[in-house]
């Protein structure tokens, strides 16, 4: 799986200078590393560290890249949201996509409440390889989205809202018991996760 | 609240024998009854013993009408269902609105994942007083006929579905949750509740 | 839905730069604004950038008018709340009212436990156009003032307790579960969700 | 504790052979012996077996008096319930308060949607040395009687209602957040368990 | 209920200002207050602006006492903690029945893991009018004791603990379903809910 | 989506004449029709009345084929279960997959506790286009096989199980957090989904 | 694992044709095979159709020895009740230990609202090689039990009980949280996960 | 129990001075103590004011070894990892294992998406006398180390992952329903639990 694909760490709950430490373990062995969940000062701190560090404040996402990962010869990935707040969730997708050589396509904040702004869309969605679909509270969009489009739809519900949003459960069923048939769906808030499952439907993957 | 309408009775966990004496007893003084959840079995078992007693299976209500409900100056209750196991549901909010003087207009199986469906019927919703949204597993209907239509919208969600759709839990809270502002709820299943929401919104009502 | 009526912002999660930017680019074309869940600090940042800008602390919502919302036709709602600490919620109601041309009448701090309070001002309550009851822990309050009104009642469940109050998902399904027949129900905490109900349940929405 | 008291079985996933064995055994020892939760097919079937066995179909409980309790010098217990279908739980606690020497009041049908019910029974509830209230779905009752009375005040949660009501969890947790302070709390559907309580707290216990 | 008790007041989420306001007010009309769940901070700001004002740090409690409470002929209230970490909560349940004229007797640290502990002191708990006990984690202390004495037993769950403990849950639904019959229980930490419980069951309450 | 895909029905809760009635209709119209979740009595019962109808028990699916789906070019797709309890899921995905013009490669009862059975078969999950992995209980299947492919894994979490098993939920949540990256996850006993997943991501699909 | 130990089927779900066939096949290869949770319409089906076949109706299991298990030199296993409803539990425990060379010892109904029959029975417990400890509803008997011994306790949730009992989960929280030190946990009404981890605990288990 | 063993204080909600009073007050009477859940802050704080106090950050706990514990004639204690987030719980039951006077090997980081990384190690893992094996997320490790070892399993779920992985609970209903049989559990991030419950049952515990 990993042919190609820089390492991936998980930096939540890790120091700077444990992540400083193993970023340059793994380029030190000619590997290029992508580092998931840093907040922005830490981002900062590593960057000042470690020179080649690039880090996406947005996505809280920083990575080396030692050797580009290779071409894949497949369409874009929409990497699509219902709303504004989802958006950090969609951009630690897109960054992964972009570290593993496959193309984002943002399509942001064209939640159902208002059809028109995604029925206007829907041709660029038709063209992708796949869609990412991100929303959080009802999770409603990849039902609308699966109905709309016949390539894989990997949803990831996100834990905006508030009470009965239950931090992003109620998006996690809603996806799992969607309408639309075929609809997969990744832990919540895992951007990285969804782009990882585009990752190994594609070709070129391996 | 109760004034031209009928004393509601809710028949599950009641024998055929208790439902009757109760019937009998309202019916006595005067007024007319509506009785909710009751299977076939036990419908057409009161319906052998009260004459009048009028029984319909699929929505599982049944009444006497002693005197019909006052007319009432208001367009038609939109009753919307996602899909076509919704619709029991639908039928205990559209007889209960019969009951109480209010017109149910059907629009059964336009759920999310079928937009077109929808989207043909939006001139209908538009002309309703208020609209009664059902839907079980994601919940997902309400958002979008309440980002269609300014009147009132009443989400009720259904127990249909498995896994994760929790018994209801999942559209309950997916409706609470709705992008669409506004949008309001009551208890899973509940198309009497729906019903008598309508008609505390409606003029006419005391 | 929208015509007369402001664009409402949610305020949560988003830095003062970014709510700053918001209102200047709906006001730019001529639009009112209205910003919940804006904590006091914030408030105060934006009430110095943008001088139109009116915050609330209490209610932790401001706006920008613009032009004010059309005149309706309608009677006062009724903003109940059953404790103290529930008021802020109720702010966040009564603010929203205001906002789109509703009229709130406050009556607080009438919780079940203490019936003649909210006996004393039943009169009161039966000239309201639609009653908005707040409450948190068991949540109560709206039960007994649907057996007291014909009117809509909107039900808001707050956060308010510890324990088994459950962050608002006691009296949440408390409210659902209410014996008064035709209570509807908004998300924990959303004083916003239920103004918006009543805008749609009252003449002049559309 | 169990001076004068009969034993008490619990019935439920017993068969008709276990519970006989039990009550004989108990008998031959010189004690009285109350069961609680039979249904009343093996109700019928161990009155048939053991003639001094006398059953309570509504209450689910059977007994077999050797000698009664001892009297004891104080006032009745008001048994008060919401709805009518907590009755069967109302008799339980009352069939075993009649088992341990104390006096039931029952005072059924009151509950909050209907205030003036409730109301019109003020001084009974007053002049009871403890009240056990009764209620499921939204558990609304003993905030309300507590708010009436200064003596104890057994809250007993149901599992009546459907959706929301969640079998009885959302009374439990209404009473334990009552805002009517004192108000104390026993397991869902355990009329036995609130006779118990009260048991405990009057005069002659032990 | 009220008589020759203390108003009280609920400090969680008040502000200094809010809490001396309401003070003032309530001594002003010449009764004594308790104002329960104020942390140290808070609890000496108070006291340094209200002189009369007696903080209780260990139980989060302060009060001012304009006239005595009424004696009481009442034996002591056993409050009994499992472990070190229940005391605070112990303190509140201590501090309210002296606040109400009711004799805390404090036997702390005797949890069901070192029996001998317990048994030392089942004479002083067979002394008692009633028994408060308090525990955290499996909460399993009120099934011995309600083993052991024939008095009321208020069961307290706190919480204390991690991971299993639930906040507390897990020693609320062990308390309410315990083997030791007519054990009753109140909210999660809720010493105040405890000490009024024993109010309601002790003579002189009203 | 449809294109040469049969319809499909969701047979639970409907009786046989609808489900005849609904077959009969689609096949009017020259399509093929899959039923799924029938229980075997009620699969016989409509394979009497359609004699076209072939009905699978283990699967509970059933299926009347008017023109077959299209031959599509691609390797199997590796069903794989960690028990035997898992296998009628298993089915209904085989069973999905043929109706859809895909070739299952079952693999049965490989579960994590007894690794060689797993590591026999590794070339053969490497040779399939995607790989379908049902497991109940702990669910900890997919993550082994997803650190043995790099192709899609769906996950599929089966009801089978009891206590901590929570229905499924145990193994959904596993599922979700599996420590394989791009692992995704369909509803609970969604052998029916995780087929139409892998339909979405394989050449031919629209 | 294995050796010496017969096979485990788990009878649940499973027709007697089903299980004939396993129990036929393993006895062809000259094992024995221990089966459990099978009700005794099924287990007395079997036995009818395999002679050799041993159904212990109470426990629920049945068992065909081939070659009976290899003598071990231990103390005997405690298998110890809270209540009588545990039993059936206990003897799926008994049963199992005796299928793979341990010996139970029954202490039953000791739970810990009657301590002095648990008391009564200390030596018995400390003469035991490990202890199992069963109980539903509070499940408190198992910290009651570690702070006498200093052998390993194995703890069994059942699911006896209503209402906060949650079909066992209070009881296995409780476990979880006991404060007796190094009580481990099996899952709910695991008599036979319990026996298994005696096995693994003590010598002759490989 | 405790012979040989030190004194066990659970150091988290205590403040520094609380902890140093309890240290000296067991130091003084001979005894040895060990203090778990103590943050770096407060562990230096400490061995600041008891120059004898040993801190282990890593772990959090801290220890004052007033006599060693008695040696004990058993193998190594194999303390697993999952992943390198779950090394402090490890660190926890491997300094409480030392402290009760057994060995700990540590087994850090081998995960069941990478099978390879575990297999290399079974041959250390067969020379332990028990293996506490510790992981988050979705908890798999133990069901494949139940099947590669015959001696006790001790699985400790950690708080570590996000979302579904649910603070723990995910990994700990999982470990509960293992499919490899005889696994035990202790509490989420109870490294001290497991390394308690592996002195229960290795040889010298009393
Ligand atoms: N307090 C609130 N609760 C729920 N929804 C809100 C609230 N305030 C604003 N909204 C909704 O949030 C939408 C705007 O979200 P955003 O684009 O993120 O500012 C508006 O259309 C409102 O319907
Ligand atoms: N309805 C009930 N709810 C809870 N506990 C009960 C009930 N009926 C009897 N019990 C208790 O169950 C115990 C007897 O249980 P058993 O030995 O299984 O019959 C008695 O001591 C009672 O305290
Ligand atoms: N086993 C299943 N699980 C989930 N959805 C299903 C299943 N079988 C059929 N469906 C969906 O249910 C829809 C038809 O529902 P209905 O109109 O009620 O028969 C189809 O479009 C399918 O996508
Ligand atoms: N990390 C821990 N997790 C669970 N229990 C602990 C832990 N550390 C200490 N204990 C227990 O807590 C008890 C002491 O609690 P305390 O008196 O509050 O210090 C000891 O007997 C230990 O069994
Ligand atoms: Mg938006
Ligand atoms: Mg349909
Ligand atoms: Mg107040
Ligand atoms: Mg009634
Ligand atoms: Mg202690
Ligand atoms: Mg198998
Ligand atoms: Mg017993
Ligand atoms: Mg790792």
């Amino acid at each position: 799986l990993r042919q190609g694909v820089p390492e991936v760490i998980f930096g939540q709950g890790k120091s700077v200078d444990q992540i400083v430490a193993i970023i340059e373990e793994i380029v030190r062995v000619g590997q290029s590393v992508l580092v998931t969940r840093i907040e922005p000062d830490k981002g900062e701190a590593i960057a000042a560290r470690v020179p080649s560090f690039q880090y996406a404040p947005l996505a809280r996402t920083g990575k080396v890249t030692v050797k580009p990962p290779p071409e894949r010869a497949v369409g874009p990935i929409a990497v699509v949201t219902a709303g504004t707040s989802d958006i950090p969730i969609a951009e630690e997708a897109a960054e992964t996509l972009l570290a593993i050589g496959l193309r984002p396509d943002r399509i942001y904040d064209v939640g159902v409440a208002g059809l028109h702004r995604l029925l206007l869309r829907v041709d660029e969605l038709r063209h992708a390889a796949a869609v990412i679909v991100i929303a959080g509270m009802e999770g409603a969009l990849p039902s609308v989205v699966g109905g709309l489009v016949a390539t894989p739809v990997i949803a990831v519900p996100t834990s905006i809202g508030y009470g009965a949003a239950l931090s992003g459960f109620t998006a996690l069923f809603s996806m799992l018991t969607s309408c639309a048939s075929g609809v997969v769906v990744v832990n919540i808030d895992s951007g990285f996760g969804a782009a990882m499952a585009a990752h190994r439907m594609l070709p070129g993957s391996s």
